[in-house]
């Protein structure tokens, strides 16, 4: 099958929600206006497709045509999720959802969902999961992580926004019980086999030749809060040498942490994000707070990495008569997809190329609880979380043909 | 007389409006709501000494006590700003509006005010800029360089603030007529002498032994924005080598400044604000904002030491792959106040010291159309555009009997 799955013209659906005409690109933040928008979008293409839709305790949404007599067991679910990180592209996160309705749409066409079809009617799901980015409240993968037990829920409920929002709220103000968050084995038990197709975020398949591949591992990464404090002035009445100025303490600590991440083999660590309070013109700031993400395919050399790093800070912060606390914000292991659901899934799409990524997903959360696995759809630049992260139609389309591959053949396997 | 004088008590009523609980200190923003409660209590202070109140075509208000025959031509003026910076301090413009009105409080009791007053009936006014610190719309003592021609009213119309207002929205939603901004010679006309009294915003005082000194000059200085831009990609899937990372330049930009600064005796640079786009933790940005502030007694100096940072960060911004963009905000030429006016105050007080400033104000603006000059109140740190911004309430005392007894003498001299 090689025509149209619809997948372009479902991701065009939203290319007019959440623009951002700051940054460019695309600024969807979980539970915001914008996102009630996408999720809107989500429920009505579920009803198109005469798929149940539930909210689970942590958020996540779910569109299911369930199995025989309506079971929701050893289901074969697929998902992704709608948010974006600040000025984000168009395809991180929405190109999953859009790839699952166009996959379902093809399994029907091919007659292979429902009791009638070779599964014999397992359930087959769609998740949409809340604050993958973190951009909203901090902590990338939220719900996914409170589902698997990965954050406590009072951690959960105690991260704030930029405007000191507390997720208890926000969550609350969307209709969901901030007392009930947290671990759900009964859902978990639920999932034989997730798939999540995503975008690839790095250039392993520009050269390949494939437009599609299956992810093997997501590299260890985390976050970490570097607070500088030096002391507030006034810029034009302060003589250079009687400064302590916390500014000039993070760009050294800045350059320290390219200079520190160069020389490991693999890694990445990166400041995106940084804060000078109170970031007045004309004023020597008291305080920078700055964010550092850090990556690599070995966590002890992710663990090193950070280590050095902030002996550094600390080092550099004192030279200019300041301090530097490094706060971990998030840690989270690298994780290995399933072998056997990777090598299976890579086998049904006629030996495509396996690549492990070093970008963060829930199917990389739920990994260690359930059979998980990802596809990735070439992406010619390689660029992402920007607004001219971008993939070819023709890309995709193979994209939401595979996954409806690998689905369908997964319904097809005996249960557990 | 060393009795108290009340500037404390006046200071005091201001001390819960605009609390930055974020930064600490002060963020009173011209024309927010804070701010509007500020010039409601400064009417307020006005009525209570039966001033008459105007506001000008800039926004400045002005509160007089008229000479003979209700005349205001040939006046004595003292004034300040209520506005502050991000996270300022208590002291930086309410201590010279309080001053002033304690001032008036001290010149009626002795009976040195209105017709009987030896001044024989000259107009004492008192001044209230707006926008003084530029922390809304990025310039500096915008009102009163509108009133002096030294900024034109387009330029002043199109400034924007953070949420993209523009000042001609901002200052038609207070009740002025944004058409109407410009040059005010009718009212410039009408000054012999201003006045301004200030916080030290350095320790030229502190070990003079003297609680109040007179200004002599304010330093040139401006602002620039620099933005760097690179390409914005995923932290976690970009290879260090692959990187274009303008966070990366902005930083070694803000290291150079320093360095460069400090090789020229006398001069301050200073960058106190930089925002990455779109400022993710898990974004490489893919442009940086920043301000540089500079700052010499010699403005060749000045233009010197802005041409050799230009230079640094275009080469430190092209070594990262990146393009740097200077851009000139704001540039003050350096101002001497009139030498007659502050020789003629230093001895009325006794032969205090004087001091420059590396601090802008409006009194600088205003000096090259009017005799003017400043008085400063001791700061026992020194530290300014800080919550930690500090003067002992016995100096600020002795700050108010000095202007009473500055503006005393200039309203006895005989007129222009």
């Amino acid at each position: 099958m090689t025509g149209s799955t619809g997948v372009a013209r479902l991701l065009g659906d939203l290319a007019g929600i959440g623009r951002d005409r700051l940054r460019g690109g695309y600024s969807r933040f979980t539970y915001t206006r914008d996102d009630l928008l996408l999720r809107e979008w989500f429920t009505a293409q579920a009803g198109q497709r005469s798929l149940d839709l539930e909210t689970d305790r942590n958020g996540i949404v779910w569109a299911w045509r369930p199995g025989r007599d309506g079971s929701l067991a050893d289901a074969v679910v697929t998902g992704s999720h709608l948010d974006s990180v600040p000025g984000g592209g168009a395809f991180d996160g929405p190109l999953g959802i859009a790839s699952a309705f166009a996959a379902i749409d093809l399994l029907d066409e091919r007659g292979l969902l429902g009791p009638a079809g070779p599964g014999g009617g397992r359930p087959l799901g769609v998740a949409l999961f809340p604050e993958e980015e973190g951009s909203r409240f901090g902590l990338a993968c939220l719900a996914s992580r409170l589902m698997t037990g990965a954050i406590s829920p009072d951690r959960a409920r105690a991260l704030t926004d930029a405007d000191g929002v507390r997720y208890a709220q926000a969550a609350a103000a969307v209709g969901l019980d901030p007392g009930r968050l947290g671990p759900d084995d009964a859902r978990l038990a639920r999932i034989a086999a997730f798939v999540e197709l995503h975008v690839e975020q790095g250039r392993g398949l520009v050269h390949s030749g494939y437009p599609v591949g299956v992810g093997t591992a997501v590299f260890g990464h985390g976050r970490w809060r570097i607070t500088v404090d030096g002391e507030g002035n006034h810029a034009g009445t302060t003589p250079m040498s009687d400064r302590r100025d916390p500014l000039v303490a993070a760009s050294a600590i800045v350059l320290a942490v390219r200079r520190l991440a160069r020389a490991v083999d693999g890694a990445r660590a990166t400041v995106g994000r940084m804060t000078p309070v109170p970031g007045g013109t004309n004023v020597i700031a008291s305080r920078v707070d700055l964010w550092l993400d850090v990556r690599h395919e070995d966590d002890q050399a992710t663990a090193d990495l950070v280590g050095r790093i902030s002996a550094a800070a600390a080092e550099l912060a004192a030279a200019d008569g300041c301090t530097a606390t490094v706060t971990e914000e998030s840690a989270s292991p690298g994780v290995r997809f399933d072998p056997g659901l990777t090598a299976e899934a890579a086998q049904v799409l006629g030996g495509v190329p396996r690549l492990p990524t070093g970008a963060g997903h829930d199917a990389g959360v739920l990994a260690p609880r359930v059979p998980a696995t990802m596809l990735f759809v070439r992406n010619p630049t390689g660029v992402s979380h920007a607004p001219q992260e971008y993939a070819e139609d023709a890309d995709c389309e193979a994209g939401a043909r595979a996954l409806a591959d690998v689905l369908g053949h997964l319904l097809a396997r005996p249960g557990n």
